[in-house]
């Protein structure tokens, strides 16, 4: 699976540092997923090799500003586009109410149609998409969801060394096997199931909204591969800030990480008080010390544009 | 007076302008006033020295996205920037419906007040703003205002040829006949009034929004400086565009503004397909070629961030 981050701030643009916006793919995939669509996203996206046109759903974590802003724009660019064909948008009620509201009033007419799903009920109620996604619920002054993608490879490959062992030649026998086919050789049938690996393991990668609580995501971080969460404080700004904006800090989100062995942790929505350069104080080089005194995995810290690959053995590197 | 273009572009942003949104601000003045808000309008504010805390009024020509998208964000931006001053916001009635329906659905609470001001009563409700402001009616597919700034500079400066002549000598009595105060000198009553030069003449630059009938403007535009008018298409691609979209083109605008004789005359809002490198076609040029041979007076063509300065000659020049 692949993520590109596209907005990294929390709550107001920087110059370095768009608001909330990440891209996810299934590995080689044409469409892709958008989790939460900050002001600008639509700007952000020009700047990549994504389009409009192949984007799949959308994924709307709660309904603050900073978090879904960049929606109308962005549907209104992708009709200008030519987009036709329909596109999911899975989110609280009140984001269906947000888009439909701001259509009527600004008369924004879209050629193509939107399929809302309520995040409260997208466990039940999957789109039809290359990944397959859980809703968890997290805990924040509004009702906020963590979304989790898991891709699943179907392809299983030929045991190569079984096939060598019972004498089956490369060639065509193989490639029937491989595609499925049980085959029959010197009149004895042979199982494609029996000489065909398991499938791989499914890949998962959790995509967070703004949350206070990482503890709620205790379950699902046991076949997780990749946690992406806010780390909108350090510590001590997060203690003189007050419990009131319900956020985490880096050590929170660190600690909780380590305590799962978490193998690759991201963390982004960092407030604007952390400058982009590493001379000024406080920089997010405190926030990265921070995470790195409690979490010893694969820690990142998302900027904008950053685009990384989980790889086959399940760690995520940039590209 | 001086403009700074934020956002040139029509409908969808590029890679090298920004939707809709024009700073004006009077000679020398703190505050400042912003024409129409597309998405990503406070993201071009953190490039300039424009702040968030100083900006007086916000006047939306028309509903359309590419116009007032960026409201939501810049309103909450400038909350968190700890903006207390009231903030005015003139526009459609739609507008405040807008404004309105974002803040309740996605619990957004602005720290200071709003006022509200529907652009038909614009010319009985001013606000109270270093610049007057009227409201003209255009014609577009939904309800479109142009807003034509005025500034007076209400200082008067003393008539030095004329105190010469009478032998009042520089010194106490010119500041005090500067400040409007009469004088008594040798028993004789000098009146301020008439040792001091009449008011410079107002300097007005009009504002559009989408518009297809430059006409419209034919009274406002005689006691004009400069006109800022779209001018989405050339001639040749509106008509094969049709009159669905109700724009105008280059060509309609320049001779509209040749006949009125109007000193300085800037385009923008130009369709995306008018390409920013020059050496493609269609490119801006098209666009500015076909105006030229249309009008012979001072022609901009704006860009995403140019800055200009009206004189007191009323020459338009750029920054």
């Amino acid at each position: 699976m692949e993520l590109l981050f596209l907005g990294t701030s929390s709550g107001t643009p920087t110059k370095s540092r768009n608001v909330s916006a990440t891209a996810i793919k299934a590995p080689n995939a044409k469409h892709w997923c958008l989790v939460d669509c900050g002001e600008g996203t639509q700007h952000q996206v020009l700047r990549t090799k994504l389009s409009l046109n192949s984007l799949q759903a959308i994924f709307i974590t709660h309904v603050h500003g900073d978090h879904c802003y960049g929606l109308p724009g962005l549907l209104a660019s992708a009709a200008m586009a030519g987009r036709s064909e329909k596109l999911y948008l899975v989110g609280p009620a009140e984001i269906e109410a947000f888009v439909k509201a701001v259509c009527t009033l600004t008369e924004l007419y879209l050629p193509y149609e939107i399929v809302f799903i309520n995040s409260a009920w997208l466990n039940d109620c999957q789109p039809e998409l290359e990944l397959s996604v859980n809703a968890v619920k997290l805990s924040h002054r509004v009702p906020s969801h963590a979304f989790s993608f898991s891709y699943q490879n179907s392809e299983r490959k030929l045991d190569i060394d079984k096939l060598k062992r019972a004498n089956i030649k490369p060639g065509r026998h193989w490639g029937e096997l491989q595609s499925g086919r049980d085959i029959k050789l010197g009149g004895e049938l042979i199982l494609a199931d029996e000489y065909l690996l398991p499938k791989a393991k499914a890949q998962k990668i959790i995509i967070c909204g703004d949350n206070d609580k990482p503890e709620l995501l205790s379950d699902e971080i046991k076949s997780a591969n990749v946690l992406v969460h806010e780390a909108t404080y350090t510590y001590d700004i997060a203690q003189k800030v007050g419990a009131g904006p319900m956020h985490s800090s880096a050590r929170t989100v660190a600690e909780f990480a380590g305590k799962h062995q978490v193998e690759n942790l991201v963390l982004t929505h960092f407030s604007a008080r952390y400058q982009h350069d590493t001379s000024s104080s406080p920089s997010i080089l405190d926030v990265e010390q921070e995470a790195r005194a409690y979490y010893g995995g694969n820690l990142r810290l998302a900027n904008d544009f950053d685009h990384y690959r989980l790889d086959k053995n399940g760690l995520l590197s940039k590209l």
